[in-house]
Protein backbone atom coordinates (compact mmCIF):
# COMPACT_ATOMS: atom_id res chain seq x y z
CA UNK A 1 0.00 0.00 0.00
CA UNK A 2 1.46 3.52 -0.96
CA UNK A 3 2.28 5.65 2.10
CA UNK A 4 1.64 9.16 1.45
CA UNK A 5 2.87 12.31 4.09
CA UNK A 6 0.36 14.90 4.32
CA UNK A 7 1.40 18.78 5.31
CA UNK A 8 -2.24 19.84 7.23
CA UNK A 9 -2.83 23.80 8.11
CA UNK A 10 -5.62 24.46 10.39
CA UNK A 11 -7.62 26.89 12.46
CA UNK A 12 -8.09 24.94 16.10
CA UNK A 13 -10.61 27.21 16.82
CA UNK A 14 -14.27 24.67 16.02
CA UNK A 15 -12.03 21.26 16.87
CA UNK A 16 -11.49 19.06 20.65
CA UNK A 17 -7.30 18.82 19.32
CA UNK A 18 -5.87 16.96 17.02
CA UNK A 19 -6.57 13.70 18.28
CA UNK A 20 -10.69 11.72 17.29
CA UNK A 21 -12.35 11.38 20.38
CA UNK A 22 -15.91 10.36 20.61
CA UNK A 23 -18.33 12.91 20.32
CA UNK A 24 -16.07 15.69 19.58
CA UNK A 25 -15.07 17.31 16.47
CA UNK A 26 -11.34 16.35 15.59
CA UNK A 27 -8.71 17.77 12.90
CA UNK A 28 -8.09 14.42 12.62
CA UNK A 29 -11.74 12.89 11.89
CA UNK A 30 -12.21 15.80 9.10
CA UNK A 31 -9.29 14.63 7.55
CA UNK A 32 -10.08 10.69 7.80
CA UNK A 33 -13.46 11.42 6.67
CA UNK A 34 -12.28 12.91 3.66
CA UNK A 35 -9.79 10.16 3.17
CA UNK A 36 -12.97 8.05 3.43
CA UNK A 37 -14.27 9.81 0.21
CA UNK A 38 -11.62 8.70 -1.74
CA UNK A 39 -10.24 5.27 -0.46
CA UNK A 40 -11.66 2.30 0.80
CA UNK A 41 -9.26 1.59 3.33
CA UNK A 42 -10.26 4.59 5.28
CA UNK A 43 -14.12 3.98 4.13
CA UNK A 44 -13.55 0.73 6.43
CA UNK A 45 -11.51 2.83 9.28
CA UNK A 46 -8.03 2.98 8.40
CA UNK A 47 -6.51 5.86 10.66
CA UNK A 48 -3.59 8.51 10.20
CA UNK A 49 -1.01 9.20 12.46
CA UNK A 50 0.61 12.78 12.89
CA UNK A 51 3.85 14.45 14.64
CA UNK A 52 1.72 16.73 17.01
CA UNK A 53 -1.28 15.85 18.52
CA UNK A 54 -1.91 19.73 18.99
CA UNK A 55 -4.61 20.27 21.87
CA UNK A 56 -8.40 21.96 21.63
CA UNK A 57 -7.55 25.58 20.29
CA UNK A 58 -4.31 24.78 18.88
CA UNK A 59 -3.47 25.67 15.36
CA UNK A 60 -1.24 24.27 12.86
CA UNK A 61 0.65 25.45 9.97
CA UNK A 62 2.75 22.52 8.99
CA UNK A 63 1.50 19.85 10.91
CA UNK A 64 2.50 16.63 9.37
CA UNK A 65 0.24 12.91 9.17
CA UNK A 66 0.88 10.20 6.83
CA UNK A 67 -2.10 7.89 5.16
CA UNK A 68 -1.88 4.24 3.70
CA UNK A 69 -4.11 4.32 0.53
CA UNK A 70 -4.96 1.37 -1.51
CA UNK A 71 -3.88 2.73 -4.70
CA UNK A 72 -1.65 5.61 -6.07
CA UNK A 73 -2.27 9.19 -6.58
CA UNK A 74 -0.63 12.07 -7.80
CA UNK A 75 0.74 13.98 -4.80
CA UNK A 76 -0.71 17.52 -6.26
CA UNK A 77 -4.00 15.20 -7.36
CA UNK A 78 -4.25 13.96 -3.72
CA UNK A 79 -4.03 17.38 -1.52
CA UNK A 80 -6.68 18.68 -4.38
CA UNK A 81 -9.13 15.65 -4.05
CA UNK A 82 -8.61 16.07 -0.24
CA UNK A 83 -9.39 19.73 -0.33
CA UNK A 84 -12.55 19.52 -1.59
CA UNK A 85 -14.04 16.68 0.82
CA UNK A 86 -12.17 18.63 3.12
CA UNK A 87 -15.20 21.88 2.77
CA UNK A 88 -16.08 23.93 4.71
CA UNK A 89 -13.76 22.79 7.81
CA UNK A 90 -10.90 25.22 8.30
CA UNK A 91 -8.23 22.37 7.22
CA UNK A 92 -6.39 22.74 4.72
CA UNK A 93 -3.78 20.31 2.61
CA UNK A 94 -0.82 22.33 1.89
CA UNK A 95 1.26 19.05 0.57
CA UNK A 96 0.86 16.04 -0.25
CA UNK A 97 3.45 12.98 -1.12
CA UNK A 98 4.53 9.95 -1.40
CA UNK A 99 6.90 8.69 0.89
CA UNK A 100 9.03 5.18 1.63
CA UNK A 101 6.68 2.49 3.44
CA UNK A 102 8.72 2.81 7.43
CA UNK A 103 8.07 6.99 7.12
CA UNK A 104 6.13 7.93 10.13
CA UNK A 105 5.18 11.21 10.51
CA UNK A 106 5.46 10.67 14.34
CA UNK A 107 8.24 8.64 15.12
CA UNK A 108 10.37 9.64 12.09
CA UNK A 109 10.23 13.06 12.98
CA UNK A 110 13.31 14.41 14.17
CA UNK A 111 12.16 17.99 14.79
CA UNK A 112 8.53 19.87 15.95
CA UNK A 113 8.54 23.82 15.77
CA UNK A 114 6.07 25.86 17.74
CA UNK A 115 5.53 29.58 17.39
CA UNK A 116 3.14 31.49 19.89
CA UNK A 117 2.08 34.67 19.59
CA UNK A 118 1.44 37.21 22.33
CA UNK A 119 -0.51 40.76 21.58
CA UNK A 120 0.06 43.11 24.47
CA UNK A 121 -2.90 46.03 23.69
CA UNK A 122 -5.47 47.62 25.78
CA UNK A 123 -8.12 47.95 23.60
CA UNK A 124 -9.56 44.05 22.89
CA UNK A 125 -8.62 42.49 19.90
CA UNK A 126 -11.40 41.87 17.34
CA UNK A 127 -9.19 40.62 13.80
CA UNK A 128 -7.25 38.43 15.75
CA UNK A 129 -9.89 36.85 18.74
CA UNK A 130 -8.92 33.06 18.78
CA UNK A 131 -5.92 33.27 17.08
CA UNK A 132 -3.36 35.04 19.84
CA UNK A 133 -3.32 35.71 23.43
CA UNK A 134 -3.58 38.99 24.55
CA UNK A 135 -2.46 40.70 27.46
CA UNK A 136 -2.58 44.24 28.17
CA UNK A 137 0.47 45.68 29.36
CA UNK A 138 3.77 45.70 27.08
CA UNK A 139 6.12 43.04 28.23
CA UNK A 140 10.32 43.29 29.04
CA UNK A 141 11.73 41.25 26.16
CA UNK A 142 15.18 41.11 26.95
CA UNK A 143 13.50 39.67 30.49
CA UNK A 144 11.77 37.10 28.74
CA UNK A 145 14.66 36.49 26.90
CA UNK A 146 17.23 36.36 29.84
CA UNK A 147 14.55 33.43 31.58
CA UNK A 148 14.13 31.86 28.08
CA UNK A 149 17.91 30.87 27.87
CA UNK A 150 18.20 29.25 31.17
CA UNK A 151 15.50 26.62 29.29
CA UNK A 152 17.53 25.62 25.97
CA UNK A 153 19.38 22.38 26.66
CA UNK A 154 18.84 19.04 27.83
CA UNK A 155 16.53 19.31 31.34
CA UNK A 156 14.64 17.54 33.45
CA UNK A 157 11.33 19.83 32.40
CA UNK A 158 9.33 18.00 34.84
CA UNK A 159 7.98 21.59 35.83
CA UNK A 160 7.01 22.58 32.80
CA UNK A 161 4.80 19.41 31.91
CA UNK A 162 1.04 18.80 32.45
CA UNK A 163 0.43 16.66 34.97
CA UNK A 164 -1.45 13.95 32.28
CA UNK A 165 1.71 14.15 30.38
CA UNK A 166 2.18 10.39 29.16
CA UNK A 167 5.59 10.85 27.86
CA UNK A 168 7.91 8.41 29.80
CA UNK A 169 10.19 10.72 30.59
CA UNK A 170 10.73 14.38 31.53
CA UNK A 171 13.97 15.08 30.23
CA UNK A 172 14.22 16.89 26.98
CA UNK A 173 16.08 18.64 24.55
CA UNK A 174 15.03 22.23 23.84
CA UNK A 175 17.11 24.01 21.38
CA UNK A 176 15.91 26.82 20.64
CA UNK A 177 14.13 29.94 22.16
CA UNK A 178 13.63 33.28 20.12
CA UNK A 179 11.63 35.83 20.99
CA UNK A 180 10.97 38.54 18.39
CA UNK A 181 9.16 41.75 19.77
CA UNK A 182 7.04 43.70 16.74
CA UNK A 183 5.35 47.42 17.24
CA UNK A 184 1.71 46.98 15.95
CA UNK A 185 -0.82 49.10 16.23
CA UNK A 186 -1.57 50.40 19.63
CA UNK A 187 0.28 47.51 21.12
CA UNK A 188 2.53 45.23 21.17
CA UNK A 189 3.36 41.66 19.27
CA UNK A 190 5.89 39.15 20.90
CA UNK A 191 6.30 35.72 18.74
CA UNK A 192 8.04 32.90 20.37
CA UNK A 193 9.50 30.55 18.53
CA UNK A 194 10.10 27.14 19.94
CA UNK A 195 12.35 24.19 18.30
CA UNK A 196 13.18 20.58 20.04
CA UNK A 197 12.92 16.80 18.82
CA UNK A 198 10.04 16.77 20.73
CA UNK A 199 7.99 18.44 23.35
CA UNK A 200 6.07 17.54 26.39
CA UNK A 201 2.30 18.19 26.95
CA UNK A 202 1.80 21.45 27.58
CA UNK A 203 5.42 22.48 27.62
CA UNK A 204 5.24 25.38 25.54
CA UNK A 205 2.12 27.00 26.76
CA UNK A 206 4.03 26.52 30.27
CA UNK A 207 7.31 28.17 28.89
CA UNK A 208 4.98 30.77 27.72
CA UNK A 209 3.13 31.23 30.42
CA UNK A 210 6.15 31.45 33.15
CA UNK A 211 8.24 33.87 30.53
CA UNK A 212 4.97 36.02 30.42
CA UNK A 213 5.30 36.72 34.29
CA UNK A 214 9.15 37.63 34.08
CA UNK A 215 7.94 39.88 30.90
CA UNK A 216 5.43 41.71 33.27
CA UNK A 217 7.76 42.06 36.19
CA UNK A 218 6.02 39.35 38.53
CA UNK A 219 9.02 37.43 38.24
CA UNK A 220 12.87 38.07 38.05
CA UNK A 221 14.73 35.94 35.28
CA UNK A 222 16.39 33.60 37.52
CA UNK A 223 13.02 32.29 38.89
CA UNK A 224 12.84 30.60 35.92
CA UNK A 225 16.26 28.83 36.62
CA UNK A 226 15.14 27.76 40.12
CA UNK A 227 11.55 26.45 38.44
CA UNK A 228 13.52 24.87 36.45
CA UNK A 229 15.88 23.05 38.69
CA UNK A 230 12.97 22.69 41.59
CA UNK A 231 11.20 19.53 39.12
CA UNK A 232 8.28 20.10 40.17
CA UNK A 233 4.95 21.29 38.63
CA UNK A 234 3.70 23.82 41.28
CA UNK A 235 7.00 25.77 40.59
CA UNK A 236 5.68 26.26 37.44
CA UNK A 237 4.29 30.06 35.95
CA UNK A 238 0.46 29.73 34.93
CA UNK A 239 -0.17 27.86 31.91
CA UNK A 240 -1.28 30.09 28.71
CA UNK A 241 -4.50 29.67 27.13
CA UNK A 242 -4.14 27.68 23.96
CA UNK A 243 -5.57 30.41 20.72
CA UNK A 244 -1.91 31.69 20.54
CA UNK A 245 -0.15 28.50 19.56
CA UNK A 246 0.76 26.96 16.26
CA UNK A 247 2.57 23.90 15.39
CA UNK A 248 4.76 25.26 12.33
CA UNK A 249 6.74 22.61 10.81
CA UNK A 250 7.92 18.83 11.56
CA UNK A 251 11.73 17.97 10.48
CA UNK A 252 12.53 14.76 8.99
CA UNK A 253 15.94 13.40 7.95
CA UNK A 254 15.02 13.76 4.53
CA UNK A 255 12.29 16.39 4.09
CA UNK A 256 9.00 14.41 2.33
CA UNK A 257 7.39 17.53 0.90
CA UNK A 258 10.68 19.01 -1.51
CA UNK A 259 8.65 19.99 -4.39
CA UNK B 1 -21.39 69.44 24.43
CA UNK B 2 -18.57 68.15 24.39
CA UNK B 3 -17.70 66.16 21.57
CA UNK B 4 -15.50 62.92 20.68
CA UNK B 5 -13.73 61.39 18.38
CA UNK B 6 -13.45 57.62 18.01
CA UNK B 7 -10.94 55.80 16.21
CA UNK B 8 -12.55 52.25 15.77
CA UNK B 9 -11.01 48.81 14.55
CA UNK B 10 -13.66 45.73 13.74
CA UNK B 11 -14.49 42.48 12.03
CA UNK B 12 -16.57 43.31 9.40
CA UNK B 13 -18.16 39.69 9.56
CA UNK B 14 -20.86 39.72 11.21
CA UNK B 15 -22.03 42.72 10.52
CA UNK B 16 -24.32 44.34 7.89
CA UNK B 17 -22.03 47.31 7.36
CA UNK B 18 -21.08 49.93 8.97
CA UNK B 19 -24.85 52.13 8.63
CA UNK B 20 -27.64 50.74 10.98
CA UNK B 21 -30.17 48.85 9.56
CA UNK B 22 -33.43 47.98 11.06
CA UNK B 23 -33.41 43.97 11.55
CA UNK B 24 -29.82 44.39 10.61
CA UNK B 25 -26.42 44.12 13.05
CA UNK B 26 -24.00 46.76 11.88
CA UNK B 27 -20.92 48.03 13.51
CA UNK B 28 -22.76 51.64 13.65
CA UNK B 29 -25.58 50.18 16.37
CA UNK B 30 -23.36 48.03 18.24
CA UNK B 31 -21.56 51.57 19.43
CA UNK B 32 -24.27 53.23 19.79
CA UNK B 33 -25.91 50.82 22.12
CA UNK B 34 -22.77 50.73 24.33
CA UNK B 35 -22.55 54.26 24.32
CA UNK B 36 -26.21 54.62 25.73
CA UNK B 37 -24.72 52.69 28.26
CA UNK B 38 -23.31 55.95 29.31
CA UNK B 39 -24.73 58.58 28.20
CA UNK B 40 -28.23 59.65 28.48
CA UNK B 41 -28.10 61.25 25.14
CA UNK B 42 -27.54 58.08 23.54
CA UNK B 43 -30.04 56.06 25.32
CA UNK B 44 -32.65 58.72 24.12
CA UNK B 45 -31.39 58.03 20.41
CA UNK B 46 -28.22 60.01 19.54
CA UNK B 47 -26.84 59.22 16.71
CA UNK B 48 -22.85 58.77 15.54
CA UNK B 49 -21.49 59.94 12.14
CA UNK B 50 -18.14 58.16 10.81
CA UNK B 51 -15.70 58.80 7.61
CA UNK B 52 -16.18 55.86 5.87
CA UNK B 53 -19.66 54.04 5.47
CA UNK B 54 -18.06 50.63 4.97
CA UNK B 55 -20.17 47.70 3.66
CA UNK B 56 -21.13 44.21 5.04
CA UNK B 57 -18.27 41.76 5.31
CA UNK B 58 -15.90 44.85 5.21
CA UNK B 59 -13.25 45.95 7.94
CA UNK B 60 -11.47 48.79 10.01
CA UNK B 61 -8.49 48.94 11.54
CA UNK B 62 -8.66 52.94 11.65
CA UNK B 63 -12.46 54.01 11.21
CA UNK B 64 -13.52 57.42 12.92
CA UNK B 65 -16.49 58.55 14.16
CA UNK B 66 -17.73 61.02 16.04
CA UNK B 67 -20.12 61.49 19.43
CA UNK B 68 -21.62 64.27 21.39
CA UNK B 69 -21.90 63.10 24.99
CA UNK B 70 -23.39 65.01 27.79
CA UNK B 71 -20.89 65.35 30.16
CA UNK B 72 -17.34 65.40 29.89
CA UNK B 73 -14.26 62.42 29.85
CA UNK B 74 -11.14 61.47 30.16
CA UNK B 75 -10.38 59.94 26.71
CA UNK B 76 -8.94 56.57 27.75
CA UNK B 77 -11.61 56.36 30.31
CA UNK B 78 -13.89 56.36 28.04
CA UNK B 79 -12.62 54.11 25.13
CA UNK B 80 -12.15 51.38 28.36
CA UNK B 81 -15.95 52.00 29.19
CA UNK B 82 -17.25 51.67 25.51
CA UNK B 83 -14.77 48.43 25.09
CA UNK B 84 -16.20 47.19 28.34
CA UNK B 85 -19.65 47.41 27.10
CA UNK B 86 -18.85 46.71 23.19
CA UNK B 87 -17.95 43.07 24.82
CA UNK B 88 -18.16 40.46 22.90
CA UNK B 89 -19.19 42.37 19.59
CA UNK B 90 -15.86 42.14 17.33
CA UNK B 91 -15.28 45.67 17.45
CA UNK B 92 -12.87 47.92 19.54
CA UNK B 93 -12.37 51.71 20.50
CA UNK B 94 -8.80 52.08 19.80
CA UNK B 95 -8.54 55.70 20.81
CA UNK B 96 -11.27 58.11 22.56
CA UNK B 97 -10.26 62.27 21.98
CA UNK B 98 -11.93 65.22 22.55
CA UNK B 99 -12.44 67.35 19.18
CA UNK B 100 -14.17 70.80 18.42
CA UNK B 101 -17.36 71.64 18.32
CA UNK B 102 -16.90 71.89 14.12
CA UNK B 103 -15.16 68.61 13.95
CA UNK B 104 -17.03 66.40 11.77
CA UNK B 105 -15.89 62.43 11.12
CA UNK B 106 -17.14 62.88 7.78
CA UNK B 107 -17.22 66.26 6.37
CA UNK B 108 -13.65 66.89 8.21
CA UNK B 109 -11.82 64.34 6.46
CA UNK B 110 -9.78 65.45 3.96
CA UNK B 111 -8.17 61.39 3.28
CA UNK B 112 -9.27 57.94 3.43
CA UNK B 113 -6.97 54.89 3.03
CA UNK B 114 -7.61 51.79 2.40
CA UNK B 115 -6.21 48.39 2.21
CA UNK B 116 -7.23 45.38 0.04
CA UNK B 117 -5.76 42.13 0.92
CA UNK B 118 -6.08 39.16 -1.81
CA UNK B 119 -4.20 35.79 -1.76
CA UNK B 120 -2.96 33.88 -4.50
CA UNK B 121 -2.52 29.99 -2.79
CA UNK B 122 -3.73 26.84 -4.43
CA UNK B 123 -5.00 25.10 -1.02
CA UNK B 124 -8.26 26.78 0.42
CA UNK B 125 -7.41 29.39 3.30
CA UNK B 126 -8.31 28.70 6.97
CA UNK B 127 -6.55 31.32 9.24
CA UNK B 128 -7.38 34.07 6.71
CA UNK B 129 -10.75 32.73 5.80
CA UNK B 130 -13.57 35.71 6.33
CA UNK B 131 -10.38 38.16 6.01
CA UNK B 132 -8.68 37.88 2.36
CA UNK B 133 -10.07 37.38 -1.24
CA UNK B 134 -8.74 34.00 -2.47
CA UNK B 135 -7.62 33.36 -5.97
CA UNK B 136 -6.00 30.41 -6.94
CA UNK B 137 -3.41 31.51 -9.21
CA UNK B 138 -0.42 33.88 -8.72
CA UNK B 139 -0.23 37.14 -10.06
CA UNK B 140 1.72 39.72 -12.52
CA UNK B 141 2.61 42.42 -10.25
CA UNK B 142 4.25 44.27 -12.72
CA UNK B 143 0.89 44.69 -15.03
CA UNK B 144 -1.12 45.27 -12.27
CA UNK B 145 1.00 47.90 -10.94
CA UNK B 146 0.99 49.53 -14.82
CA UNK B 147 -2.74 49.00 -15.44
CA UNK B 148 -3.07 51.45 -11.89
CA UNK B 149 -1.09 53.77 -13.17
CA UNK B 150 -3.95 54.94 -15.29
CA UNK B 151 -6.11 55.37 -12.54
CA UNK B 152 -4.19 57.78 -10.31
CA UNK B 153 -5.26 61.36 -10.42
CA UNK B 154 -8.91 63.26 -10.99
CA UNK B 155 -10.94 61.26 -13.65
CA UNK B 156 -14.09 60.60 -13.94
CA UNK B 157 -15.07 57.29 -12.15
CA UNK B 158 -18.02 56.49 -13.45
CA UNK B 159 -16.82 52.94 -14.63
CA UNK B 160 -15.68 52.54 -11.37
CA UNK B 161 -18.46 53.18 -9.20
CA UNK B 162 -21.81 51.00 -8.01
CA UNK B 163 -24.70 51.66 -9.38
CA UNK B 164 -26.51 52.60 -5.84
CA UNK B 165 -24.15 55.16 -5.41
CA UNK B 166 -25.46 58.12 -3.99
CA UNK B 167 -22.51 60.58 -4.72
CA UNK B 168 -23.37 63.71 -6.52
CA UNK B 169 -20.16 63.69 -8.67
CA UNK B 170 -18.61 60.51 -10.52
CA UNK B 171 -15.31 62.96 -10.33
CA UNK B 172 -12.81 61.41 -7.94
CA UNK B 173 -8.95 62.45 -7.29
CA UNK B 174 -6.73 58.96 -6.51
CA UNK B 175 -4.03 60.33 -4.84
CA UNK B 176 -2.08 56.46 -4.05
CA UNK B 177 -2.43 52.92 -4.98
CA UNK B 178 0.42 50.55 -4.53
CA UNK B 179 0.76 46.68 -4.80
CA UNK B 180 2.99 45.28 -2.11
CA UNK B 181 3.46 41.31 -3.46
CA UNK B 182 4.49 39.34 -0.27
CA UNK B 183 5.67 35.72 -0.41
CA UNK B 184 3.87 33.23 2.00
CA UNK B 185 4.04 29.55 2.23
CA UNK B 186 2.26 28.18 -0.51
CA UNK B 187 1.47 31.23 -1.90
CA UNK B 188 1.52 34.88 -2.64
CA UNK B 189 0.15 37.85 -1.10
CA UNK B 190 -1.08 41.40 -2.81
CA UNK B 191 -1.92 44.27 -0.68
CA UNK B 192 -3.35 46.98 -2.42
CA UNK B 193 -2.99 50.08 -0.74
CA UNK B 194 -5.46 53.29 -2.12
CA UNK B 195 -5.63 56.72 -0.57
CA UNK B 196 -7.82 59.62 -2.12
CA UNK B 197 -9.94 62.61 -0.28
CA UNK B 198 -13.12 60.31 -0.53
CA UNK B 199 -14.22 57.63 -2.58
CA UNK B 200 -17.64 56.66 -4.81
CA UNK B 201 -19.19 53.11 -3.68
CA UNK B 202 -18.06 50.11 -4.44
CA UNK B 203 -14.77 52.22 -5.95
CA UNK B 204 -12.22 50.29 -4.07
CA UNK B 205 -13.20 46.72 -4.94
CA UNK B 206 -14.22 47.64 -8.25
CA UNK B 207 -10.41 49.09 -9.10
CA UNK B 208 -8.78 45.86 -7.54
CA UNK B 209 -11.30 43.33 -9.01
CA UNK B 210 -10.38 44.83 -12.64
CA UNK B 211 -6.63 44.82 -11.75
CA UNK B 212 -6.69 41.16 -10.70
CA UNK B 213 -7.96 40.43 -14.04
CA UNK B 214 -5.23 42.33 -15.32
CA UNK B 215 -2.41 40.16 -12.61
CA UNK B 216 -4.02 36.81 -14.07
CA UNK B 217 -3.82 37.86 -17.84
CA UNK B 218 -7.00 37.85 -18.75
CA UNK B 219 -6.87 41.88 -19.26
CA UNK B 220 -3.90 43.56 -20.98
CA UNK B 221 -3.03 46.96 -18.58
CA UNK B 222 -4.49 48.99 -21.26
CA UNK B 223 -7.76 48.10 -21.26
CA UNK B 224 -7.77 49.82 -17.44
CA UNK B 225 -7.52 52.62 -19.42
CA UNK B 226 -10.29 52.28 -22.38
CA UNK B 227 -12.37 51.02 -19.45
CA UNK B 228 -11.80 54.46 -17.05
CA UNK B 229 -12.26 56.47 -21.01
CA UNK B 230 -15.56 54.44 -21.75
CA UNK B 231 -16.96 56.44 -17.99
CA UNK B 232 -19.11 53.08 -18.60
CA UNK B 233 -20.05 50.76 -15.48
CA UNK B 234 -20.30 48.14 -17.82
CA UNK B 235 -16.99 48.86 -19.20
CA UNK B 236 -15.70 47.53 -15.32
CA UNK B 237 -13.90 44.11 -14.04
CA UNK B 238 -15.73 42.47 -11.73
CA UNK B 239 -16.04 43.79 -8.65
CA UNK B 240 -14.47 41.51 -5.62
CA UNK B 241 -15.85 40.36 -2.47
CA UNK B 242 -16.06 42.72 0.24
CA UNK B 243 -13.61 40.25 2.93
CA UNK B 244 -10.52 41.40 1.34
CA UNK B 245 -11.03 45.20 2.17
CA UNK B 246 -10.30 47.15 5.10
CA UNK B 247 -10.31 51.01 6.16
CA UNK B 248 -7.09 51.55 7.27
CA UNK B 249 -7.35 55.39 8.39
CA UNK B 250 -8.67 58.57 7.46
CA UNK B 251 -6.87 61.90 7.96
CA UNK B 252 -7.95 65.39 9.18
CA UNK B 253 -6.73 68.84 9.16
CA UNK B 254 -5.22 68.23 12.57
CA UNK B 255 -5.36 64.67 13.98
CA UNK B 256 -7.49 64.32 16.88
CA UNK B 257 -5.29 61.22 18.02
CA UNK B 258 -2.01 62.51 18.74
CA UNK B 259 -1.59 61.14 22.31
Amino acid sequence: MPRFALKIEYDGRPFAGWQAQADQPSVQQAVEEALARLDPGFANGARIAAAGRTDAGVHATGQVAHADLQRDWDGFRLSEALNFHLKPAPVAILQAAPVADDFHARFSALERRYLFRLVARRAPLTHGRGRVWQVQNPLDARKMRAAAAFLIGQHDFTTFRSSICQAKSPVKTLDEITIEEIAIPHGREYRFSLRARSFLHNQVRSIVGTLERVGAGGWQPERVREALQACDRAACGPVCPPQGLYLTGVGYPEDPFTE
